[in-house]
């Protein structure tokens, strides 16, 4: 049930949308607390400046932004193992435009076991 | 305030969005917690496979994810029916491509009232 | 860290998409529990009607729907705050065409510390 989703601003040019998503979600996958890889669901929408506004001198901004989501139960550790994991990954693979302020975030959301359903055909 | 979120791969070929939208919020409408129909929301959203990873063998693979929002303060009970209703829509109109692994969730999730606006014009 | 994510159907004709990131953002800059202008990140989405329901009679509705993310921590009380100004700008800017029922919300949700990552390149 991992669900990652993933944003980021169209000026962060060169940004190799398939190969961030693999390297991602290969963190995720390899993860012990997560038994299945094909659990892992990500997807990436990349922002048009025109829909997007950071604070309120928002020209030359950019940002990479990850919401993973997990089912609820594991602890804090592992949450943060992922977290660091994935933060590596932008590190490494995010491009850094001459005179642009790109800020990179990752938040780990807890999904409700009790009301979640999972099925596959 | 019930917000619906639809996402799901354009593999899943013969999908009607409009269909599954209606039939969605009929379940979300009629619960005994949902005091006016109009209130319930949904968007649905089409990934285009370019934009999609799933697992580390992604090929040959989608899913449908819903996630329902809901003011906090409804019980377990509630909000498990509601999910089992969503998840029986999705089993009745989500196509099986011959060959895909379709995974279908849903993820029910609560909104603090305490600084929860809402309001009509 | 705020993050804030603007929907709206494309049924409120008019309405400035860069007037009303500027104007919510500015009510988020300027709350005393936001140390950095420069990490109040906004992006709006324009949804079509035919990715859209709402209710089980869905003509002649439309809406715009908030969430703004942050970091755990504030207070009901700051949250609330952020939440009335957003709720103000909403009501000053969203246009009312006629005959639409439009529905205006604002959800505040909580990111967890422990496992966020926040970094600038």
């Amino acid at each position: 049930m991992p669900h990652l989703h993933i944003e980021y601003t169209e000026n962060l040019t060169g940004l190799n949308e398939r190969e961030l998503m693999r390297e991602l979600n290969a963190v995720i996958c390899s993860h012990p607390t997560v038994p299945d890889e094909a659990d892992v669901k990500a997807r990436i929408a990349r922002l048009s400046m025109g829909n997007v506004y950071i604070g309120n001198q928002p020209d030359n901004r950019g940002f990479v932004h990850l919401q993973l989501q997990l089912m609820a139960g594991r602890s804090t550790e592992a949450k943060k193992e992922m977290s660091d994991g994935l933060a590596a990954v932008l590190r490494r693979l995010v491009p850094h435009p001459e005179g642009v302020m790109v800020q990179l975030s990752v938040d780990v959301a807890d999904m409700d076991k009790a009301t979640y359903f999972k099925g596959r055909l």
